[in-house]
């Protein structure tokens, strides 16, 4: 049986880099020439547009494969392209894996018991249809859950990350300039809300630790929090941390790593816009040459973060 | 320009039915007989099973919408069956529109602003494609959003609800049994985190309010906490609020109008499987009779939401 955080932290491992690349593709990040590529290609336009959302998905995965671990794809930006763009979704996913990387997918879902069943059975799990086979609709490896429902709300993404080795990150600090305004909130005990999300975080997560001795139930903390990042990490010894906010959001190396643990693992520090749109700042390139300024950029990053590891010892 | 909580209170008014029928559908659901007609219908299993549970859907739309006003299809469900059911999630919208019903996405979205913007225009929006025009693509009415973000994740889906004419409802307590695990927590200042929620709900609706002095931007407050619910519609007069776990989790008529206004207004309730199933515990009916069985428990439903709003005078 896999576990999840041991197949991370041995990806991670193996690329010497705890990076995520984010995929949230927009149109305007498409370099123009590769979107003229893709017209009258489908018999409608929002078939053409998936299809050129997935294109560079694809590009962009070929470019970085063997140095970044894994994929994060936020499925607002699937979702908001319609069907096609979710088709576009399911293909970056598939594409990732045959490359050997693995998938978060980020999609904060929540819902009371059996709701979140079906949430957790549509993205990392298998659904019955028809003629009583059972399809895996999106494949992802892992996925982004929002906790505010409580246990009864998580407990069906632990009973299906349990049973086929995949994992869950809930959200206890976002990394967005307004987190405060639930999240900050202090409590009659002392503790401040995300640091009670924590705690339970880390109750949670006790039945999906791995060999790695890191769970497999994970939790979001912000990059461009670090101070709070270094105090929930001591509440939850044995999660592994997804830090978004790094780059385009303000975060550094060292503010992204505060939330890993002392000897420096059990965290993974998620890139999107600085990524997909490398090619953007490099005046040196063509726009067509776009694999090449993410490439350059996640090796950047990956140094960036190894250097910012190594100081913090 | 529209405004979804005045349209909402207009629609109730004239179905005199503060009912919203949620339209959360599995096969398991539906008639053997009609699963059955299905079977070999479409170009493959997947199709067939999202063809089927659209079909049941517009059925039940079929067989209410003239004595409810509005559906309530919960996303998870359509997810489940990966594109094809989603594909069915896009036609029930159209067809409840169609019909004149109004339309509440449980999407239970939450997001940092750009992203939350992509849901916001996914699901109550438009998005711009490749040839520059923008379709909506799922066309709801309204969407349900977590609120653990703070003010930055809820703003993009205030921006479009004005744009549009859309509502929006906030998670304050839900309906299940660990609602508690987090919503519960004391608060130094003496309040509870679900009413620190309801307390941001009203500030953050103060823009959207319409003609009938109800905000378009409403929350969620579950009927299986009636005490709860008196005590957040004190602390949020203008909110919509949509009120889940009537019937099959629990809730009574008396519970399920304890959010609404003094003056019986201001609030749905949401009931999925009592619904959807109806036709499960009619022992008096073949199961292809399910239209009938639906008919008779939302007007058992209705008489039911009547009584207990007048009772409460």
């Amino acid at each position: 049986m896999t576990n999840f955080a041991d197949e991370l932290a041995a990806r991670i491992a193996k690329c010497n880099n705890p990076t995520v690349m984010g995929l949230d593709p927009k149109l305007e990040y498409l370099p123009p020439e590769l979107l003229e590529e893709w017209k009258g290609q489908a018999e409608n336009k929002q078939m053409e547009t998936g299809m050129a959302l997935f294109d560079y998905n694809r590009q962009l995965i070929d470019a970085v494969y063997d140095i970044i671990p894994a994929i994060k794809p936020q499925f607002a930006y699937y979702e908001m392209y319609g069907i096609h763009g979710i088709a576009a979704l399911r293909k970056t996913i598939q594409y990732a894996h045959d490359k050997g990387m693995l998938v978060i997918g980020d999609a904060k879902r929540n819902d009371i018991g059996s709701t979140a069943t079906a949430y957790a059975n549509a993205i990392i799990g298998e659904t019955k249809i028809i003629n009583d086979t059972t399809p895996e609709m999106f494949g992802c490896d892992a996925i982004t859950v929002n906790g505010y429902l409580g246990i009864d709300g998580v407990k069906p993404f632990i009973d299906v990350a349990k049973e086929k080795g995949k994992g869950i990150f809930v959200l206890v600090r976002t990394s967005n300039p307004s987190a405060g305004d639930l999240q900050d909130l202090k409590l009659e005990d002392g503790r401040y809300v995300y640091e009670a999300m924590a705690d339970k975080v880390e109750e949670w997560g006790k039945e999906l630790i791995g060999e790695s001795g890191i769970s497999s139930l994970g939790a979001v903390v912000g990059a461009t929090w670090p101070e709070q990042a270094k105090a929930v990490r001591e509440r939850m010894p044995h999660a592994f941390v997804l830090v978004p906010g790094y780059g385009a959001q303000g975060g550094s190396g060292s503010d992204a790593v505060a939330s890993f643990t002392s000897d420096g693992k059990g965290g993974i520090v998620n890139a999107s816009r600085s990524l997909m749109c490398a090619w953007k700042k490099r005046t040196d390139l063509e726009p067509m040459e776009f694999k090449k300024a993410t490439r350059d950029e996640a090796i950047r990053m990956r140094n960036d973060l190894q250097e910012a590891l190594k100081s913090r010892k």
